[in-house]
């Protein structure tokens, strides 16, 4: 299983007025390193959804260990750790992209959506996303 | 012109830095505003998009006078300036809803656009939403 | 453990192309429950921070159910499941404040920083705040 | 007057559920090219707010021209327009990085202040900013 890099730069308008990055925009750059991740694949999320397939969230665990600021990047390594036709599950590991300090350790579980939000059998419904999707694991 | 008011609690994640909201989110709360003032006059904007009218943002000027604080709220006092058939334009006066000091003074423009997103004579298009547009003026 | 109710209005600006509030926005919506929870105790947060007391999110887990959308209203049950004197954890039920149906659970983790970021023993760094802690279980 | 061009990749969490990028995303596009900005000059925003200068908005006029969308990117063109000790001025186009469509037009108006959140008088509270801008101009 390949581990992915993506790099952020952390923005004013992620932190708060604590002075760090609002915990909720971890969740944001996750995402990020999910576009990333698939545009490297040469298959970009866009054109799965112009297959009609959708992925959502289906949920998130992430701890925080140290905070993120700005002036800082963050290196997010994102890994496939699973993928079962109908699911998959990703983590991330999202570091001082210069220091190599752990900002927030984070998994995240995804299914399948046919355009009419209902779950699909990728392997019929979308042969060349499940393809992508067992080429990833 | 009536004056619709609509109060928005500042939250922790609007906040930035520098222990301010973040100036971004002033058309957020713009845009809450917006959708309280419909669904006031009892046509909710998720009714204009089901009737195929959407109703985008064409332009924003904002000045903003004082900084908003978490802990606060704004009272945001919203009117309906102009209504010409194709566009209408929106003016705020977003106040501490407690010191009434002036946060910012806004105005938004918007046009009617249908489910293609091409511009729509709302007058047949959607005469519902033609009549409620007049009546706000 | 008493149960606080916090309800939250979907915004045009919480969605995603999806059509469905993105997921990243239930962890600020977690948030507004938290201050709506103190401000209803009379104990705001800002008034932790101002007596030098932050409390930042150690860690979250959440589980998406069903996706809100636009025109509906979250109710956010919020329950404080810990208290150790270093940390608490709270537990959300995110629900359709009409239907009830589940739209997420979720948990978060907390502790207790000084104004100098570092952990603190609350019951002799802030013993107002550990006293409203210790009645919230 | 130099012309600073910055990429944005648009994300999928600043997308509506009108399938295109929300309106409020911009002024944070427009910050992210401040911050790049700055940083190509060797004078990082963070070093600014560390010498205790902190610049905040003041004013935004945006006109939207034409909806960015997921799977593009935005080209963003700044130019500082005025630097008059006291205050600043900035200039956006932006545009669709491939295509280079117009997606919008925009301006900025900016005050710098002390770490008290006071005006100041930049040449002498804070030489090197002053240096920096009557460079920038």
């Amino acid at each position: 299983m390949e581990e992915f890099v993506y790099t952020h730069k952390v923005q004013y308008y992620e932190t708060d007025q604590m002075g760090i990055v609002h915990h909720s925009n971890y969740l944001r750059w996750m995402e990020e390193a999910r576009t990333e991740f698939l545009d490297s694949k040469g298959f970009p999320y866009a054109r799965m959804e112009e297959l009609g397939v959708m992925s959502p969230v289906l949920g998130v665990e992430i701890s925080y260990e140290k905070a993120a600021r700005y002036g800082r990047s963050a290196a997010i390594f994102l890994r496939v750790e699973s993928f079962k036709g109908l699911k998959f599950e990703i983590s991330y590991r999202i570091t001082d992209a210069e220091s190599g300090e752990v900002f927030a350790e984070a998994r995240s579980r995804h299914c399948f959506l046919g355009s009419d939000m209902r779950p699909v059998r990728l392997e019929s419904y979308a042969p060349e996303v499940y393809e992508l999707f067992v080429s990833l694991t």
